[in-house]
Order: structure tokens, then sequence, then C-alpha cells
């Protein structure tokens, strides 16, 4: 029990924020402005979306920071987080995960204003989830993933596919490039960019699953088709897997890259930091032209969760 | 799979409001008018707080139940809620249990707007969380844990015990009186009641944990001593132990009542479905007569998480 009093003296000293109330009631009281709340919740599911040997700092990080990237995307500036917790009965595990939420949480400047922390049941997978309040002015725009338009330019924030291959290294016992490994474990939500993105965006998202899957979504939800044709990457993962046709299909399936994914109106001036990867048409579903010609479909566009 | 798209077009189905944006973008979006926001959230996990045998339509409503009953500790009405939900991989259950939780949203008017939803690794237990958010009009007082004061009347707003007592019937395979069974599986927040409590009381909180030790976070939150001087008991619980010292100690200390705990000014009316526990005094600590003679703690004043 001592490790909960520990934990929970730690929680304590993270939620300074006011509308914690110190974590010592069982509310946190948020007043508001008039603002439009943007609110999501993630879940982290041990074997599922990180590896059990991932060290627990990264797992932190990770989970602040996928509910950081839904902000992201909808331009949203975070305001607070809830986190439910299960107490793994591992004191160090637990103390290394809070320290790697607590550095996403000052970085990103999300305050943890409340939460709930459970026993987990002995050989239990871990399951962390958190939610997520960010805040919009009012009056401004929220893009959707509908909302895309025949013309409109499509662009990522960044390259794709280094989590996937930090993941498939991983799983082959690698623990480097570096750089991979922690696109994988330590992703960065674009924040900034998204809160410049989004007042003039037609539609935007966060790509989570993988680029195909993620435009062929946005491609449902605006009613029109995408042609990606260009498949954005590293110069790490270039190295590592080559620029050819197979190695720009593996990084535009893989998940866990939370670049943006943004369709912009075609005469909107260029914003630093995006990268076009295609546009939008009349009619339906995806296409894709990679190193200049026409390329099938793969017979799996991404991650489908659970 | 099927089973998991079934339930992605039932939790659909369940988000109306215009806040959900349908649970097709990744975030739910709430305009704010300068409201004060209340958040909560709760984990309930199989085996721990709930039995794996419980009727999964009674584990969605218990897990809507008591995060309504933080809300209405605190006097708000209920804005709207995300979901965390596990998949198990046993659509049956998974129906069944939305199939409550949805009629206890109906109940209680508030909307389901987001969530996730992650597959459960195979053999894990289930573990559910709700963020519930209330609203409370701006300038209105929010009752903490603290701000109770010496002289002030404690008040319970229903008797105690009826769940535990039910939990304790199911433990040795009993499944009656109905009365107590279903205290423990369906509790009934009382909002109404909070709502009508909460900008009068000087400190208020739900017992969820048993009332002794939900007194003694009060009196140590306010501050001050407080005595409890009455326990009080439902019918059915009185039918099936008694009344003695021994029968309102044991209710005293089961936990899962929901019911509110309000320390009110001396003078202030009584209010219909009240019932009086006890006062807040100088000093600390908690102290205890049962039946017109003073009684000494039990080690164990309640139940203590996770």
């Amino acid at each position: 029990m001592s490790g909960e009093a520990d934990l929970l003296r730690r929680l304590r000293a993270m939620a300074q924020a006011p509308a914690a109330r110190g974590l010592a009631d069982d509310v946190a009281l948020l007043p508001t402005l008039g603002q439009q709340l943007i609110l999501t919740t993630d879940t982290l599911a041990e074997g599922v979306h990180y590896r059990a040997d991932d060290p627990p700092e990264t797992v932190g990080w990770k989970l602040a920071a996928v509910n950081l990237s839904d902000l992201a995307a909808k331009g949203a500036a975070p305001v607070a987080c809830l986190l439910n917790y299960a107490l793994s009965g591992d004191a160090g595990w637990d103390e290394a995960f809070l320290d790697g939420m607590a550095r996403a949480l000052r970085s990103f400047g999300m305050p943890l204003i409340g939460g709930d922390t459970v026993a987990l049941p002995a050989g239990a997978p871990r399951m962390l989830s958190l939610t997520a309040l960010g805040e919009v002015p009012e009056g401004q725009r929220v893009p959707s993933r509908a909302g895309a338009r025949p013309g409109d330019r499509l662009f990522v924030s960044g390259p794709v596919g280094d989590a996937g291959a930090g993941l498939a290294l991983l799983m082959d016992g690698a623990t480097e490039p570096p750089e991979l490994i922690r696109a994988y474990r330590v992703p960065m939500p674009h924040l900034t960019l998204g809160q410049s993105l989004a007042p003039g965006a037609h539609a935007m998202m966060d790509v989570s699953d993988g680029l195909l899957i993620d435009a062929a979504r946005m491609a449902e939800a605006s009613d029109c088709a995408i042609e990606i044709d260009h498949v954005p990457l590293s110069e790490a993962y270039a190295a590592l897997r080559g620029e050819s046709v197979e190695a720009r299909l593996a990084a535009a399936t893989a998940g866990d890259d939370y670049v943006l994914l943004a369709a912009l109106a075609p005469q909107q001036e260029p914003i630093r930091g995006l990268i076009e990867v295609g546009r939008c048409k009349e009619g339906e579903g995806l296409s894709l032209r990679l190193n200049g010609r026409s390329v099938p479909l793969p017979a799996r566009l991404g991650y489908e969760h659970g």
C-alpha cells in the first residue's frame, strides 16, 4: 500500500492547477468563458499500443502525446486532463510512468486536474486512459475529418513510417537507429502547427493508424476522392529501407505517426513544416501514385483497432 | 470483428448530441457559456468494483451511476460523458452493458459524446472507465469535502449499508432480498437532491467507501471533528441484520452506498429526504455514538481503494 500512497502523493504534487482542487475532492472544477471545449480520450493497452518492455517513462509520454495529437488536429490549446490509472503493484514502473507523463504535460502545458486509480488484478495487462480537454476560441472553426473538397491540396506535417519501422525493429530485437525507436516510443504532437492550420483547414485529423487508412477515412467523411501521390520519408527511414514503392507503401500503412493530415484550399499560402502528399478530387475512395506511377491499393491500408 | 462493428454502430446511435460529432471525428466539441464545469472519472474493474457474474446491464448502469453520484455531490447538472471501453470478445456482454449504461444516461440526461474502444487482451479482466462532465451556473458555490464548520449538522440522503449487505449476500450465493441486491448492482445517484443542497451546503461529498471513512475524510479536509450519532438503516437491512450496534457498524463501514453526505449550517431549514446522522465539532477526528452509547471506532472504517 505504501506504493499507492507514494503514487497518490506524486499525483497530488503534479496537480497544482486550481481546477484540480488538489485532487482532494472527488471532482475537478473548471471555469469556462465561452470558449469551445475539445474533448478526447485514448487508452493505451499493454501489448496492444505499447510493448511490455518499453521504458515506462516513454509509455507515460506516449499516453499524453496521443491525446495531445488529437487536440493538435483540431487546433486546440491544451487545458487540462484526467488520468485513469491502474496500479500494477510495481511502484518503480508506476513512478517512471508518471515521470514521463509529467514531462509531456509540462512540455505542452496540460495540467492534470483529476483522475482515478484502481488496483490492477494480478497478472492483468496494464490499461491506461487519459482524457484531455483543449480549447478553441469562441467562433473559430474546428475542422473535422469531413469538409475536404475537390480541388483541395492535401498535406502532412512530417514524414510517415518512422514509428512503424521502429516497432518492427524492436520486434526483431534491434534497438537502433535511435530516431526510429524514438518515433515509436516518444511521439511528438504537432500542437503549434495544428493551431496555425486549424482556422483555415477544410478538414484535419491526425494520422494515428496509417496515412492511407486515415486519408481513406477523410475521403469517406468528406464525400470526395483522395489521391495520394507522395509518401514523405525521413532520412533514417530511407537509409534503413530505401525509397522504393514497397518502402513507401510500408511507411504509408504503418501506424503511430501522429503527424497532421490537412486538406487546404488550393489557393492557400504554403505553411512552413507542411509536406504536400496529394489532393482531393470529385468521386470517392482512395487512389495512389508512388514514384511517378499508379500503384494499386494494398489489401491492408493501416492499423484497424482496437 | 463484426462484434466490434456492431458495438461501434451502437455507440454511434447512442451519441446523438451535437457535441459528439457523431463519434465520427477524433474529438468531441462542447460550446461553453461561462458555466463552471465539473469533471470526474471513475473506473470499474471486474472482480474489484463489480462481480464477474453481475448482469452486464447492471455494470453499465453502475458505471454511469458512480460518476453521476460525484456530479450530484457538487450540485452539478449532467452535461456529457466519454467512455473508455475494452472490448471483451463477448458481443452479448458488450451489448447488454451498453443497454444498461444507455438507460442510466437517458434517465439522468447525460449524453455520450466520445470515447475510445480497445481490444482487451485475452483473459484480462474487464476495465471500464467513464469521464463525466457536469455544470454549475457561474457564481454558484461548488461545495467540496472541506468547508464543514463546528456546529454544522451532518446529513445523509438515505440509509446506508444496503449495497454492502447485497454484496455479502451475493458472495454467499444468495440472490435476495431484491432490495439489497439491487442496491449493490443498481445504485441511484441523488442528483436532484444534490442540486437543491449544493448552493447552501458547507461541505458535501458522496458516500462511496463507507459512511465512517467518508465522514473521517470530510473531518480531515475541513479541519474539524465529526461525531456520528445515527446510522440510518433500510427496512430490508434491518429485517436481515437487525438494528444492533454491530449491525449499524457493519452498515457504516460498507461501501457503494452513493448517498450524499452534507454538512449544513445549524440554522438551515430541514430539506426533505435528508436524515441527520451527526454534527461537526471543534477538534479533529471521528467519534461514534450508536443506540445512545459511545462506541469505539472499528479498526476498518470503510473501503480503502484502489
